[in-house]
Parts: C-alpha cells; structure tokens; sequence
C-alpha cells in the first residue's frame, strides 16, 4: 500500500487501492470546500466537548484548536493543500490536522462519524443562510415601503390575465410584495426554530458507547438542542430540502416581480423605465437595451425549482440512514443558496430605481373601463341586486365600444337609458380620481388602508432593524 | 343570445356565444365542485356580514341561507345539477341560489369576485387538510410508539449504504420516524398559522367600494385574521404550494419506511413478514405474495413530488394577481391530498403488523462485524488514538474475512496481536448483547436513550390525543 | 373465505381476506379502465395465438372472442359491471370473462401475466395517442400555414427580451411555431419507430415454457417485432415516459405562443384581439374580456412538466422488474393526453380567429428603433468595421431619444455627422417597407424566404394530409 | 466614460456605467467559457463564408483566423485573460480578437448577433456531446455482452416486487440492460439527425441585410442544413432541453442497475461482490465496505432529472425569442454532461468487476417457489385451465409454507393429491435446471433465446465498433 492510499482514513480494512476513476467519481472536495467554516466550528465544539468528558487531555485539546485555527488561516489564505484524493473536505482537513497536530491530530474523531459530522456541517450553513436570507428580505422591504410611500396615491391600470380591470395604487402593488417576503420571512424564522438541532454525537447511526456530552457540544454551536434520535439525524436532510423548498416559493414571489416589471417596460407598453445602469445592450442591435436582470432573476427561479426537484427525487427510494447519494444535495444546496443572494441583491437595485413614465400610465388609464365595477358596485347602493347591476353595467361598456366612448364620457341619459337608478353623483364615482377615496375597508386599495399597511409595515422593519 | 348562454353571469358585454371546444375546454366543475362545501360555508358567512353591514335586508339574507342549505342537501344527496357549461362550482352554485331564491340570490355576489371567492374556497380546504392530515400522523405516531415499546430490546443489523454497521433496536429505528413525522406535525401546525388570513372581501384585486367588513367574515370562518392587502390575496397560492410542499416532505419520510420494509420483506433478506391481509398476489405466478402497499406509497410519493412540481412551475411566469392557469392547481392539489390520506392510512397497518423472523435476524447478526465500532471504541478508552484504532480494528476485520471468523470468534491473543491494548474484558465488549448497555447519552441507541423517547413521545402523545 | 375474495385470481396461496383499507388503496379500476380497448384488443390476439399454437382449443377460442365481443358492449354502453374487489381492469375484464365464457374463460391467462398484459395495454395507448397528436398538429400546421400567407407582408415589432428589436412579418412569425411543432412531429414518428415491439408473451419476467409465438400475435396487433427479451419488456415504461417528455416539449411550444398572444392582446398592447366566442367574463367588473383558453394552455404546461416529473421520479430508485410503483404511472399519462389533447383543440381556433389592430401595431412600430441594426449593417457595406458602425448607430440612437425624434426623423446632415459613411440612400434603409425587400438570404425574415417556407410546407402538409 | 465600460461592445446607447452588482449578477463567462472552443469553430466557419461572400477581405479574414489560432491557444494553456466584466465567453472572445488583430477584429460581428452565436456554440457542444456518449454505451455494452455470454447458464432468483419470482439467467438479466442502453443509444442517433441544422446568420431573430450564406457555414460546420427560420432558431433550446430528457433516460436505466447492484451486494443479501478498488470505507466503523460509486450513479440520476426540469420550467412561461432567461440553461447542461459522462466511465468497471458469491445464491434458489409457475404451466400442458393450474399449484404453496417443505420436496402422491393431473415426469419440471432448457421463444429467458440475443448484439456493437 503506497502513500497516497495511506491517506485514507478507513483503509485499514482494504486490500486494494482505489480505481482511479473510481477515485475521481467519488471525490467532492471541490464542491464541498465550502464546509470548511463549519467543519472546523463543528471540530472546536466535538474537541472542548471531548476534553470536558475527559476524552482527550487539556493538552490534546490545546494542540488540536491551535492547528484548528492554523487550517482556517490556511483555507482563507487560500493556502490550505486540498488533496481529492482524501475525498471529501473533512478528510482533507482531519488529514492535515495529523500533519500539523500529530497525534493528537488523530483523536479529534473520537466518538465523530462523518456522518454526523457532515449532518451538522450542512445544518450550521443552512441556518446560517436563512439568518442571510432575512436580513436580505428586510432590506427589500424597506425599499418597498419606501417606494409605497412615495407612490401611494399614484394609480395604474390594474390587471386580471392582464387585461385592465380596475386602478391600482403603486403604493398598494408594492405592498403586496411586502406581503409575500413577508411570509418568506416568517417561513425562515419557523425553520430556524424547527431544526435548532445538532446531530454532533450521533455517530455513524447509533450514537457512541464512549461518554460524549452531545448537549454540550449544540449549546456551545448556538443550537436549542441535541438530536433526539441518532438514527433519524444521520440520515436526515428535512432542513435542506425544506430550505430549498422555501427558496423556490422566495424566488417565486421575486419572478412575479420580474415578471411584471418586464412587461410593465416591455417597449409596447413602457409605463416604467429602469435606470441604464441596470440594464445591458445587445452585441448586434445598436438601440437595445434590455433588462436582463430581470430576465435572469426568473431563469434562475426555474434552477432553484430544478434544484429542490432534485433533491426531494434523491431522497425519494432512499432507505433510511446515511447514503452517499446524498452527496449530491451539496451542489444543489449551494447553487440555490448562491441564485437566492445574487437575486435578493439586485431586486431592491430595481424597486428604488424604476420610474414612472406617468404620461404613458395616463393614457392607458383611459382604456379598459377600469371604473366599471366600481359603477355595478353604485348601481347596488342603489337597490339593485349586483347580478343585474353587472349586467346592466356589461351592456353600458358593450354600447361603449361600439361607439368608440369611456363611461365617462356616457352623458347621464344615456347612462340612465341602461342603467335608470343612476343619479346626477354616478359621474362622480366615474371619476379615477375617487378610486382611492371610495375604499374603506382594511386591506382594500383604498388611501386609508394603504395608510395602515405602510404603518405596519413601518412598526415592524422598525422593530426587525 | 339564448337560453344557455344567458346563464353565464359575465354575459352582459359578449356580442357571441362561447366556442363549444373552448367551453369545454375551460370548464372545471367536474373538477372543482369538490370545494362545493366550503364554497357554500363562505356564501353563509359573506351573506351573514352583508346583512350586517346593511348590504342586504336581513328578509334576503334568510331567503339566500334557506337556498343555500337546500343546495349543500341537493349536493350531498347527489341531486345537484351540474351544468358544464356554468364553467365551475361557484358558478353553478350561484345560478342554482338565483333558481331558489329568486332576486334574493342576485345578491350574493356583491361585494365579492371569484377570485377572493377561490381564494377562500381552497384556502379552507387546505387548513381543514392540515388538520386531518394531523390527526393521521398522531394515529402513526402511537403505533409506533406502541411497538417501539413492544421491540426496545430486540435487536437487527443496522445499516449504513445496505452495508451492515452497527446493530440497531427496532425501538430506536421505529422512534426515528417518530422524530420525522413529528417535523412533519410541527410543519403543519405552523402552516395553520402561517396561512390563517381570510381572503374574504378582497375582490377581484381591490377590495370594494361597498362598506364591507372582511374582519366579520374571517372570524365566523374561524381565521385569526382578514387579508392585509387585496391585491396580495387574489394571487396568492403560497399556503396550496406549501401544502403541497409539507406533502412531499411527508411522503418522502413514509416512501423511506416503505423503502426500508421491501427491502427487509424481501425473500433474500426475509427479516419481517406483513399479515397476508395487507398482501396481494400474482396472476401469473401462483407462489407469489408481494407487498403492494409499501410500493404504491412509494410510488405516490413520486406522484406528490411530480404535483408539487406541476404547482411551482405553473406559478413561475405568471405576474401578479388572478390567472386562469390557477386553475390547474386543484387537480394537482385533489390528487396530492387523495394520495397522502391514502397512504397515512395504510402506514399503521404495516407498522402495526409487521412481524420479525427472529431466526433469519440472528443469523444476520453475525455478519458485518457489528461491533467493530465499538471494539475501536473501546481502544480509544484504552488510550489510543481514534484514528490508530479504527486502523487496527481494519485489520483485525481484514484478519476475519481471510480466515472466515467473526471477531467474536477471535482469540484474546489474536486480537492483542494487532490491538496490543486489549484486555480480557474485551470479549465483554464483542458480546451483540452488550451494545445497549454500553450506551448512555441523549439520543443514542442505548436503552436509557430508547426509554427516554418513549416517555417524550408518551407524553406528547397524551397531550395531543 | 367467502365469494368476495375467491373472486383473486391469485387468492390460492392466502389464508386470509385483503384487508378493506388495503384493498381501498391498490385498486386502480377507477382509473385504469380506459385500458379497457387495448385489454380486449390484446386478448383477442392472445387467444388467436393460443389457438393457432394448439394451447386452446377452436372452440375455446370461439367462446373466448365472443365473450369479448360481448365484454366490450358491455363498457361502450355503460354496462359492464366494475368491481372494485377485483383491483384493476384486467382482472375485472378476466373474471367477467369466466362468468360468460366458464371454463374457456380461464384459459385466456395462459402464458401471459398481467406484467406483460398491462405493458402492452399501455404501450398500445401511447403509440394511438402519437397517431392522434401528430393528426392535431397536422391541422395546426394547416391553419399556421394559411394565416402565415394571408399576412407574410403584414410587420410589426419583433421583441428580444419584449424590447422592439427589429420589424418581423406575421408570415414569418407563424411559421416560426410551423418549425417548432415539425420538430415535435418527427419525435413522435422516431417514438412509434422506436417503441413498435409487442411485450405479449414476456410473462411475468421470464417468458413461458409453453411453445408461445410472440411474433404471431405482435404482427396482429400492428407491431414491427415481438420482445427482444423479456426481463426488460416487463418493467419498460420508457415509451411512457418518452411520450410525456414529447408531450412537455410539445407544450411548452404551444405556452410560448399562448405567452405571446397573451402580451399581444393584453390592454395596454392590444395589437391583437380575439373573438368573444373564445374568450370569457369576470364575475365581479362587467367589463371584463379574458382570453382564459390561453391562460389555461399555459396552465397545462405546468401540468404536463409535473407529470412527466412523476414518471421520471417514479422509475428513480426502482430496482428492475415489475413493481406495482408503477401503477402511478397510468393517472400520469391519462391527465397528460387529455391536457395535450385539448390544448391541441383549442389552439387552431386562436391562430384562425385573432384580428390585428393594425393602428395600435402602426404605432407601436415607430417606437424602438426597428431599423437601427438595418442601418449598421448599412454602414458596413460602406466599408465601416461592424463594432464601429454599432456604436455609431448607438450613439445616434442616445441622440434621438434625447431629442425625442425617430432615426427616420433625422436630417441626412445629423446621420453623416455621426455616421459620416451615410449616402443619400440610407434614406430609404430606414423605411421600414424596405424591411422584407432587403433580406434574401434563406431563413431570414425577407419575403423571398417567406415564400421558401411557405412553399415547403405547403408540400409537407400536402404530403401528409 | 471610463475604459472599462468602454469595452462593452454594446455601450454606445447607454448613458451611465453598469451597476458593479448587476455586473456581477448578469456575468456568466465563469461558466460558459466552457464554450469557448465551439465559440472559435463557429467564428472561424463564419469569417470564411463572410470572405466568400466579400464581406471581409481575405487579408482581415487570415488576420481574424490567426487572432482565433492565438485565442484557441491561450484558452488550452490557461493564458487566456477572462474578465468578467465581459459578461461571456462570447464578448471576451471577441474582445481579445480585437486585442490581437484590431481593425479586422471588428469585423467578425458582421451579420450576427450573439442570439445565433450562442445557439450555434449550445448545439455544437450538444452534438457533441451525444456522440460521445454514444461512444461510451457502446463500450458499455461490451461489457454487457461479454459478460453475459459467461454468466449465460447461471441462474440466480429473479424478482418481481423483491419478491421471489422465476429463476433468472444472469445472462439474460444483463442483455436486458443492453436493450434499455440500445434504446438510448437511437434516441441518440435520432437526436443528432433531427437537430442537425445550423443556426448561424439568423442574427439577433431576423437574419440579415448582407449577402450572407448560412448553407455555407453550415457545411463547414458538419451540419445538414442551415436554419429554415430565424425567428424560431434564436429561441430554440429543444435540443438542450431534448439531451437532458435523453439523460434523463438514460440515467434512469443505469439507476436501476445501481438500484439492484445495491441490492445484490447488501450485507443481508450478499449475491455478488465488488472488488475492493471500487469501494469506500467509513470514517467511523471499522469494518465497512461501501458501494458508494453505484449510489453516487442513483444520486446523481436525482441530479439530472432536477436539471432536465429545471430547463423545462425555464422555458415555460417565455415568450418566443431570445431572454436572457435562457442563459441558465448552461449550468444544469454542463452539470448534466458532467453527470453523465463520469456515470458512463464508473459502471463498465462494475459490470466487469462484480463475482457472484455462488454459495448464497444457490441457497437463495431454494427459497420463494421459483418454479411454481413453471409446474401451473405444466399443468397446463395436462389440459387444465390456466386459472384452475394457478390455484391448484397456489394451494400446494400454501401447503408447502405450512409444513416448511419446497415443491420439490413434496411426494407424487401429495403432488398429485392437490394437482391430479401430474404425472412422474412433474419431478424434471420441478428441478431447477430444467429451467433454461425449457424455454424455447423468442425473447424469453431460455437458452436458445439467450444465445440469439447475444448474436444479435455481437452483430450491432461488431458494426458500430
């Protein structure tokens, strides 16, 4: 046996060296490096736990935090010798810390399976992200509310399956998207609380006969708890399925943004423009300019959905406990993780840096009856059961456009002809500008509620910040 | 304009009947007048605030609650009639309230669209689901716990990769999935939480110009709260998605169990037998007794993920507010809901009477050199290293292959041979039947561990039930 | 045991009754009965096979086909007498089989099982439903065609990113999705090539001891080859999944058309209106116009993607051989080939009915800056490196949109001071008429390419129809 | 303006610098430079046919291929200077062109657009690709081959549901792999076929001004025809998303292989082994062996069916043409072809590598009745009906499991008792080594059937090597 293969931690059972294409197809160092923060956390936390117990000496504990700290130097630096041949990045770093700790270096994985050991790193990357992820959200949700503020009695039209139906607030738009982060957020902050588990001391499957403390170890890493069960920890990967599972209800809540904001800047329509500093050109058409940022946030929606479809389909037909199958979450993980922070820094760029183009808004306001419920919802104030209102109403906009009107511009007559419980104030309620006044109630479009909702909102990224 | 046509309560601004491709084509009723129940509760409650609020005479709302509990009677006795060409279920119900209760149930719809009506409609579903689905799991749960009780102490070889590892209690391994279903709870009974805002009142985007009182309507239908902002709730299918995704979650711990049991029923292994009742056979093969239930729960796990996907993808690229490609949600949403009760159903047969052929077990005991962990583990109690000892163990395990032995079988000289540091009281240590003594710690397979959970899980049980 | 459970054809072996949960959760005659055609066309075969081969006798097999003869009126008019107990449609066709036909009836299972019976059931469903897809596409291919030449001079605003990029005529537009679904109909040609092998006679896994001829009764029922091997045959659903991946690409080409018609005819675009006989209302705001078919085109999108998901997922982590997961499969194809189907129905009426409205397109062409690369190219063939005559041209665009003119607006004096190369003809490059005149070369959106495609479809369909 | 933005190619429009976030957001040459030596191939076919079209001279056309010649040459010794800033491989490339041959260098855009030049780069590297993967089935299928034709005559206990079915030559277990890896291998060859056309000179999605030639690039190139419609080409991704659901495929049969590999090596089973060079060890536990190369194969099948629908749920929900959405469709392809190909090289070396451990497959024999249809089948012969012959051999099994006897242990008189119809020769039907001997049709697993198959297959992969 030569000295590579000398390497591997498990050889001593083995007869043979690996096949190098074996070797290759197995490796993941180069994905899983990026562990390495949490790896060497995890070890410190296993290392003081061991010493504790009485497991290691204070002096083997001592040698093993010093080369700790000397590998972190190292992986920052970028000097850290990754080796794939040692597999995966805990054994790169257990290697080296027998290189630099001797043999002291050797008893770091007492009563520490990579199993657990992999568990817990993926764990700690996962609850850190989700700390990102909402801080991320709160900053959106400032812009948002900014932007209501300022646009909150500023009015377009409306849509259902994109045709015109009734005037929207900007202000009350924006806030709908506040909504949803809104419930990202709380999605996040559920998660945190759900998996406050640490599955360090549960071994390969079965826990350790040794005297491990595993309830020192999560408290030390900032958990609510040990596993209950060594069994169910090993193999469980709930937390990162469930991270990416709320990753792609995240970017789909943002892909309806881009969505819109596409169409609202697509050329035909152009109710808005995004400064050019967030947009990019075209190599062949010399007038482009295309926003691409916007283009990409939906596309890489689809990749996380990829992404949780694929890790929920690697679980699926696995049995119970450790498989290496599993390996293949990281590159899931860390590709949605990286889709979920690029697209969560570049939506607030958008949000604050969109302009009306109000002259654009105003014309398309003109179009698509966008006062006509409110006139059937009149006409019931009126007596008339709203069934027969909306028809009467249906057959006031059929006259319309034959003749080529806007409800406005109906004289009262003839809006009397159709509809005769109207009075002299129905030209009122035909105006755009009531839309806002007429609202009252919590939750509608109106200015009042509006109001209210930018006072919670306000109150609470108060509170969050 | 005939008869037929006539029906459609939008028909007032249409020149031309619809296309009968595309009337059937966009009709759902034979799909959703499942929400039948819950589209009728939300009328109860709309017309209950509208009478209220002074929006209709209390005279009407008696005439559209008599109407409407005659309707919920035709429903549930099959008396119905359906009418595909009425589109959907809010549609033929409304046309049906106008047939009873005459310009009375021209009345019901003020105030309300079809898009907060959905809304409601499948939002209710989808909380009444999460709490059967509850129910359920609390059923799997005592099950388990019952037999966990019954086998703390009998032991098989647990696995890691199929590869025997270390010996594993059927306790222990049945109160893993304790553990998981118990996220699985802890997930629904959050997304009741999460998701408890009554869409009521919402409109078609806006909300109304009508003195509604949304809060009224979400507290008669048992929600925490009413909307937050109009145009958010037309659009949002966060909690169906979510559901949807708490599903596959779900699925994916029964699919592992499923996974586990085929593999432990096969003929080659044969460590359990099911009851023959839960059994089918071949038409073929006259011998045959396979085990249907645990693969088509494997299988509908792949259907669950397959619908969850279906939803994702249907919301990416929709902007915001109502589309009719919501539409397609319910399918998805029915068969996903059909599936998991099914196989929540079926999960506590299997568990419940599942039995161990104890022979073939302890046969396979004896292979895989279960307790080579702990024997290395008992090397580190000794002094050495980890690492050195897991390396010796290697070997003494490479030793066995070649000669055929057991490393119970192994002389006391022998295994100071190549372990130096062995004492007599290792052959205690290689005994299968120390493996739940020797363990302590929170969560271990140890005994102490096994009836620790027992008594969480007794007592959480106790508490729900 | 009693009459209920003697009815299993496999009940031989058991000692005891399915359990009714059990029972509830295997059977799939509710779904698989659409099987029911292929069941009785395959059976005849069978038994003609049978036959021939001296298994039964001619009188048996007279008996055999009449009862099918009789079996298939029964479910045509509705009276075949489903029993759930029976599991599946196969053996609910076998048991009433034996009730007519007695002792003959029970021969009809020689040499055969339900693995090979249900794989060809299912492969003869999917090789019909590519007959009937590529009939479909055929007639959408007709009505592109027409339409392509009634408007193959007819421009407006072709998009990238939905930013005005260059003129493009209808003509070539249409004919863009002709090419997309000629793809699609060549995958499903290779598909009925590829999958022409009859799986009758595979058994349950390993073929028959009886002298079976399975190229006798593969020739009968229309296929190309018998089974080359019979463990493979009984566990295939590669045809299955093929065709719903066809089917996903099939859609997705029909949701890109439904995208763009639906930005194409939304309110604030309106360059395209569809009849009121393909469109619906809004329940809530009278003057709602939605054109839902297309909404739900891409709904179903959605729908097929999440299916062809469950297939794949489905198959994923099975070991070879028949496993009854794959009963999952048939709710999966069946909801796929009626979406298919129906989608296919409706698009032929959107592509026959829009109307342009060619003011607003009139308009919308002078916006964007269609023939900015027309005029770089323009400036090549004055000698000038492409990359300089993009950015000339940009440069000229910056100073339009500052100036708020059109580049036809510009005086041949400002275009040579930025783009000095200018002759007086550049006049008449910028004429957007010149569009269609100025491309020749195969493939372009010129009107000689047109008429090419034009032309060569004109044959292909001709060929086909 | 500073020099940086300078660079782009496309900045003559814009008025301000790219947001250094958005810059990062939207730049993708880290991942596709990948493209690069397709890049190269396309620019040189598509300066050649601009020189015969005078568009270029032939001294910028030699300059331009000699600035290639230097590109290609940095790039493959890693001289190549990437910026980021760039965005793409594409404009890097382009760039540095006019880095190295200046003026001429900006001449190499004329007549395209990066919309045709990246579609052209995607469909090289996926033609590409196919072949090559085509290349490594077929070793595969050497493998296959050569093992089956030694392994013809050994049987080992085929399933069905896991569960005991009918023997199984080895042989003909492993030729089934070899027509599931066949169908792959023409959906290959009919992939290459039906997207052999170039998309080069349809520009950004209307062809071109200039005399261009696309036949002639697309001759250089070794494709079968250019593009019959620019607008369609621009957009089309079907090839990329037809090559993952080929992967798709593909990857699912080898899944199953690794699925049942799994299975046969499992501790508790233990009819084969695999040599040490292929397995792994544990960390933790001394004594383990692990397959982790065939669960790498299944998780890495989870992989590519994320990827495969991924790039569906990109696609869905655009409009026609390009997006920039698109650009994520590189990193779920190049994962994909990643996946594929180190699946394609690891699973040779299994089939190649696993020994049979004859011992526990012999004792395996004797369990699970593997004969019993064969007996129902003889009865058969004895004129029985198959249905009353399945209960009668069904009731002999029930009889057999009670007293713990196997069918070929039971007495004449007691076969005879339950089955009269036997006769003294029942006792060859019952031994096991009639079995291959047996069967005499096409596709079944006898011997005749088996050893036509192999000459079949020695045939095609003779033609192909």
């Amino acid at each position: 046996m030569n000295e590579k293969q000398k390497k591997k931690p498990w050889a001593g059972r083995f007869k043979s060296e690996l096949d190098p294409i074996v070797q290759k197809y197995t490796r993941s160092v180069h994905v899983d490096r990026r562990l390495a923060p949490y790896d060497i956390q995890g070890s410190r936390a296993h290392v003081r736990m061991l010493a504790a117990q009485g497991l290691v000496t204070s002096r083997d504990e001592e040698q093993i935090l010093r080369a700790l700290g000397q590998i972190e130097e190292e992986i920052e630096s970028g000097q850290f010798p990754y080796r794939d041949e040692l597999e995966d990045i805990h054994m790169n770093i257990e290697y080296r810390l027998q290189e630099i700790a001797g043999e002291a270096g050797g008893r770091i994985h007492t009563g520490r399976s990579r199993n657990d050991q992999v568990a817990l790193d993926l764990k700690m990357l996962c609850l850190q992200t989700a700390i990102g992820w909402r801080a991320q959200i709160l900053e959106i949700q400032k812009v948002l509310l900014e932007r209501a503020q300022e646009l909150k009695t500023s009015l377009f039209p409306g849509w259902t399956h994109l045709q015109a139906a009734q005037p929207l607030s900007w202000g009350h738009y924006l806030l709908a998207f506040g909504e949803m982060l809104g419930r990202d957020d709380r999605r996040l902050a559920f998660f945190q609380e759900l998996h406050s588990t640490s599955p360090l001391g549960a071994g390969a499957l079965a826990g350790s006969t040794l005297p491990l403390d595993p309830e020192r170890s999560a408290q030390e890493l900032g958990f609510a708890a040990s596993f209950a069960n060594s069994y169910d920890v090993v193999g469980d990967r709930d937390f990162l399925l469930e991270l990416l599972q709320i990753a792609c209800q995240l970017m789909l809540h943002l892909s309806r943004l881009a969505e819109d904001f596409l169409y609202f800047s697509s050329t035909a329509v152009n109710w808005i423009e995004l400064p050019d500093s967030l947009c990019t050109g075209s190599s062949m058409m010399p007038q482009k300019k295309n926003l691409d940022v916007l283009e990409l946030a939906r596309g890489k929606t689809a990749s996380v959905l990829g992404h949780a479809t694929a890790v929920a389909c690697l679980i699926k037909g696995l049995p119970t406990s450790y498989h290496r199958d599993l390996q293949q979450d990281k590159e899931h993980l860390f590709a949605t993780i990286d889709a979920v922070i690029g697209t969560l820094e570049v939506i607030p760029l958008v949000v604050s840096g969109f302009q009306i183009n109000q002259e654009r808004v105003q014309n398309a306001m003109k179009q698509g009856f966008l006062m006509a419920t409110d006139l059937a919802e009149y006409l019931v104030t009126r007596g008339t059961p709203f069934r027969v209102a909306h028809e009467r109403v249906g057959k006031l906009v059929a006259y319309c456009l034959e003749e080529g009107l806007t409800l406005e511009q109906l004289s009262l007559e003839k809006l009397q002809e159709l509809a005769p419980e109207c009075g002299p104030e129905v030209r009122e309620v035909l105006k755009l500008e009531s839309f806002l006044r007429r609202r009252w109630h919590k939750g509608s479009s109106g200015l009042v509620s509006i109001e209210q909702q930018i006072a919670h909102w306000g109150e609470r990224i108060g509170a969050l910040s």
